[in-house]
């Protein structure tokens, strides 16, 4: 039975501990990919290709899909301002269908390398409030690729797993900091600069700030501000 | 209340068939959207571009997404022979997660566009036995749609139009020649040379060849066989 699995890897803090969990305690051949989709904060990027191998992937992908020539978001429109946190609803920074797209790549790939799952470092408690972070979306996705797929319908499907996603954020990192990870090296800033150091007021570093203060556990992002 | 839609289009018969029907008979107000997903078969991107303003959408868009970079199918990996027509279960033309691509590229655009809907020239009848194909993959899809996205839990969920889902070949050549479609634009071979000209072997050339006796039109097909 193949432990091989495909990890949707950004760089940041979320999907650095996934990529932890899925090789260290789930003992996973991790296939790292990360989506370049013409986000603005380019520093994601970067990280992330320093970060796969350093946390086990047995091999790192970046593909393009350049969701930058969709808009409709502040992570890819550079005429909408990234807002600080504190937005209500749905904010600005959402970017359409995004998991539903990084996870169809993911599933296309995946079934190339005869993966037997998917693992996605979505969270639902200490979150932006975007839709396709919730277990709904989860399930609906997994039901969809048991149809969608020569695996599936052959009654192998592939599994989704998000091992985050009722977790706090103190939680996830409290789990990182047991597994090894280094977070000064990760990035989770919209607005990250290309040195990587980040802004400190937009939604996900008021998260991801929070988060190091309940965790009790020092905080060795490099802010702005 | 907009009648605005995303039709995917490859410039092949069922899809020239379905943006003529979400024009004419249904009066959306059209964005054709093309996936360059790294296909050998090039004619058919080409064949796009001509056809998409000729058969009425307000705008067209070529996006490419690699998945030539992905392989696993001999669409998009050229050390993979196109296989002639015949061969049982889901044959290696199979692209693994293509249509669960497209319709997420796709989802994303419309949300951005603030389209109502999605058109997808998808047929479970006289077809290839891809399992993203089928009607159960085109519901489960619009499940996702309507939990992944910000107009989904809004209440007005992105709905998914497949109208050529349970008609034969057939009767898609008779409805497109209705709706006044020169089919010899239209590019269906999955080997189709630079200048369009169809192996006449493959299963999409069978198909369509048979689909043009069927209905008792002249095939206006370029083969080469």
């Amino acid at each position: 039975m193949s432990n091989r699995a495909v990890v949707l890897f950004s760089g940041g803090l979320d999907s650095t501990t996934t990529l932890a969990i899925a090789v260290r305690e789930r003992g996973s051949e991790c296939h790292a990919l990360t989506i370049d989709y013409g986000q603005r904060h380019r520093a994601e990027i970067r990280a992330a290709k320093r970060l796969a191998r350093k946390y086990g992937a047995r091999e790192h992908r970046v593909l393009h899909v350049p969701l930058d020539r969709i808009g409709g978001s502040a992570l890819t429109d550079s005429a909408l301002p990234i807002p600080r946190a504190g937005t209500r609803g749905i904010p600005i920074t959402y970017v359409p269908a995004r998991n539903t797209i990084f996870l169809a790549v993911a599933l296309g790939w995946a079934e190339t390398l005869d993966a037997k799952e998917i693992f996605i470092g979505v969270n639902a408690v200490d979150y932006s409030g975007y839709p396709d972070c919730r277990p709904e979306f989860i399930r609906s996705f997994a039901d969809l690729a048991a149809c969608a797929t020569k695996t599936g319908v052959e009654g192998r499907p592939i599994r989704i797993e998000a091992p985050l996603i009722n977790w706090s954020k103190a939680e996830i990192i409290q789990k990182g900091r047991d597994l090894g990870i280094d977070y000064a090296d990760t990035v989770s800033c919209y607005a990250a600069n290309a040195s990587g150091v980040a802004c400190g007021v937009c939604d996900a570093c008021c998260i991801r700030r929070q988060g190091f203060l309940d965790a009790g556990i020092p905080d060795p992002t490099r802010y702005v501000s």
